[in-house]
């Protein structure tokens, strides 16, 4: 089977739903190939109950791009599939035509680390409708999962109010590239190292890690066991002290530890991995600083999330760095972002753009037509509300802007028309060929965490977290509405 | 940053934990290089609070375990991690033992698509600690992760009661990989088919595909959209009939089913993605009826799993294909399996063994030690209880096998000696090489199916499923207790 060495030498243009390349091959039949069109990337619901999102994604979306092109297996492979009829499904002529296409959308995209709302475009495609339509799964698939992932990290770190969170996710992540992409989201959200190696190698993020129950168990007894690791890798000391009795097993760190320091070593700290971890840190704290050995650090894992670490702080515990795994690498709460790809634009060569919407009986499910932008308003010391607004129309006029919640047309927000502002998507390929450089991952790490002190506390709160306001721009608004009341039929 | 094509480029062998890695440091110092260990790899508890688990994930680890050795370019980037005092974490003579290990384990594993329990080894290693050791992590990521959506994919097609079922999780799963991986286990799990292209290239499975909501929105209307597709596509006619007015979609579908129908050709169905799938289903199907195409099937999408599936049965929904995503795709309620890999025996060279358990407070954790094996017996009709022994030290004589639950010893069950049985655990690879060779995929998948056959029906209930019996023999259980009580300082 071969699976991953497949895997390596496999483009992934496959990587996408067959629909996707159904469609294509209808728009090619009718000669539509040439239509233009502007699909948008976007979520409906905050994950984990919460007040924001972190987007990302990006740097994997940029990747997949630049290598995006069937090859001549890929396309072999489509050629035998067949329809009900048993006769092939893709007709020859369509499938040259994929051996040539050459990847020419125009890409915006919020950068990587970006707070972002509900109903924000993240990913804004514009270019024939075969290629952006092709685009979807694969897109969605890398921003609703690292999106997620950055949140989630961006939670836990906040619940530990600074002290760092060292992600230890791949055991149990979704498939190896799940975890690879785990620590990547994760390190953007604000983890400071992961265990993954090979993440620590790709992406240039720290990586950390000691040992396991298992060494302990290897040996005759827990003294031999942090004896012998003192000597074979005296500057990564962390004893992990639970694999017989916790308070025993720091004792015994503590005896080793003494013997490191009379070798110019420091013992780094211990670990706990399971037990009341409030109750055995205050009692580990004690042992350690009645030792002498106030610096060294207690390092805590075991299922935590967000809402254990907020409790065992209130409990007071003396955990210092916070290991953190499943919960943080699969979003165990909420292991998927509901993030969707939409069409609101077509336009046939020399015509004029038609504006799309998708209904739906639920209103926050109808989709919003044009050519969107987000526009985020700052009054000089926070920011005070987000504008989605067409580009193709441009902006009704008056005083103020006008936002209009998407779910609730009466909930409206006035922002001062001279208010500073910053638009969200920029630039990331123009007519297939990236003109955006990224910034490193410590840097989009930073502004994940930089940009949180201009918004609101209240968007950070788990329980009821505050609604920031988001909203369409008036004037889009009412195209919408427009737009709905006719496709329902009660407009000509 | 170029992820995916340094994904391609680089092998696996550092997708593990940095623990492992300087465990494997600390062994090679001490000279325990040749120490012979055995892992075993199992999970404590049914996911889904279900009543079994489907082994999966077997045909990814002898991919990885024949891809296994460490690169130039791992050992380069291993070479520059540094310790607390800013020195090398690895020496070069490891790093130069790391280029030239050889993988040697002898592994035996239950077949892929075995139906198992709680406590049961999937994955038994034995060889090298060092090697065994470095193993736990892509290990435990890949039968975690894939055993978890086999048994997802298991439930959920028992409750469609034999309808096909559709996997079209990519968009919404855990990464590129996460979803091409999903789609294999859920092909195994028995689904019948997924829209994941890649996946059907890469393992030979069937895909599925026709349209999207934004086929119909591209064009001026629902009716024009239908015909469109018809024409372009007519042997793949599912026409998506919710993107304005459900029942209204229906009976476009039927005009164009009438087209087709004219020419040759056949609506294959519709499918319905969103609303009340009960009522639409059973209104779509008296259209349908009512236009002489009793042969279209109706396919219903949206969020489903096993119990919504169910309820959907209950109200008489006339769905005859499920398609299943998200919540099938990251195993939504239930997004990791709880797998572990526990050190049960070490032995240096020319040594005895020494059989090793890790405490715990709670009695479900402490590990089993031994060279485990399960034995599955069967009364001629059912299976009747799976016993986990010790192939070092052999059985325990009497007229029966006792199999002593290892939650709770006081509840055994005893099996007559002379009952027919079967071994689960088979070899995989002999000293490095693969032994082993697959069944293709389908055979996997129908041996998912033919097994369940033979094990009481209450396992396979949702709600406070039957235990099926797991203990573990009572030799075994003798010598566990044996070892706990002198651990914990109640025997010398």
């Amino acid at each position: 089977m071969q699976v991953l060495k497949r895997l390596y030498r496999d483009g992934l243009s496959l990587a996408t739903d067959l629909y996707q390349l159904t469609m294509a091959q209808g728009y090619w039949k009718l000669g539509h190939a040439r239509q233009e069109s502007v699909f948008h990337l976007f979520f409906r619901r905050n994950p984990f109950q919460g007040g924001y999102a972190i987007a990302a994604g990006l740097t994997y979306v940029m990747d997949y791009l630049n290598q995006f092109h069937f090859q001549e297996d890929d396309l072999a492979y489509l050629a035998t599939l067949t329809g009900n009829d048993q006769r092939p499904l893709f007709d020859p002529g369509f499938l040259k035509y994929l051996a040539e296409l050459n990847f020419s959308c125009d890409i915006e995209a919020v950068p990587e680390g970006t707070v972002v709302f509900p109903h924000e475009p993240l990913i804004r495609v514009r270019g024939s409708i075969i290629e952006a339509q092709v685009l979807e799964t694969p897109l969605l698939n890398l921003m609703n999962f690292q999106t997620l992932i950055a949140t989630k990290a961006s939670r836990i770190c906040q619940a530990t109010g600074g002290d760092p969170v060292l992600e230890f996710g791949l055991r149990r992540a979704q498939g190896l590239d799940g975890g690879l992409a785990a620590s990547w989201a994760a390190y953007l959200g604000g983890c400071d190292a992961t265990s993954n190696v090979l993440a620590g190698k790709i992406f240039g993020i720290p990586v950390k890690g000691t040992h396991a129950h298992s060494w302990v168990m290897s040996f005759d007894s827990e003294l031999e066991a942090f004896q012998a690791y003192a000597e074979a890798m005296p500057n990564n000391c962390v004893f992990l002290v639970d694999t017989y009795d916790t308070l025993e097993g720091v004792r015994r760190a503590v005896q080793v530890g003494h013997w490191l320091r009379e070798r110019g070593h420091k013992m780094a700290g211990i670990r706990l991995d399971s037990g009341d971890l409030a109750y055995l840190s205050i009692e580990a704290r004690k042992i350690l600083d009645a030792a002498g050995f106030r610096d060294a650090v207690i390092v805590a894992s075991n299922d935590l999330d967000e809402h254990i670490i907020d409790s065992l702080k209130d409990q007071g515990a003396r955990i210092a760095v916070w290991g953190v795994g499943t919960k943080l690498a699969t979003a165990y709460d909420q292991p998927a972002l509901g993030g969707v790809y939409k069409l609101a634009m077509t336009r046939q060569p020399g015509e004029e753009w038609k504006y799309k919407i998708k209904l739906s009986e639920q209103a926050i499910k109808i989709s919003t037509p044009g050519i969107q932008q987000v526009r985020r308003f700052f009054n000089g010391t926070e920011y005070i509300g987000d504008m989605i607004f067409d580009q193709e129309r441009g902006l009704k006029g008056g005083s103020h802007w006008v936002l209009v919640d998407p779910s609730d047309p009466t909930r409206r927000k006035l922002v001062p028309r001279d208010s500073e502002f910053r638009d969200l998507l920029v630039p990331i390929f123009r007519q297939g060929q990236q003109v955006y450089t990224p910034p490193d991952p410590a840097a989009i790490r930073d502004h994940v965490k930089n940009q949180q002190r201009f918004f609101h506390a209240g968007i950070k709160r788990f329980v009821y977290p505050h609604q920031y306001p988001v909203g369409l721009e008036e004037g889009l608004h009412d195209l919408k509405t427009e737009l709905v009341l006719q496709a329902r039929g009660f407009k000509p």
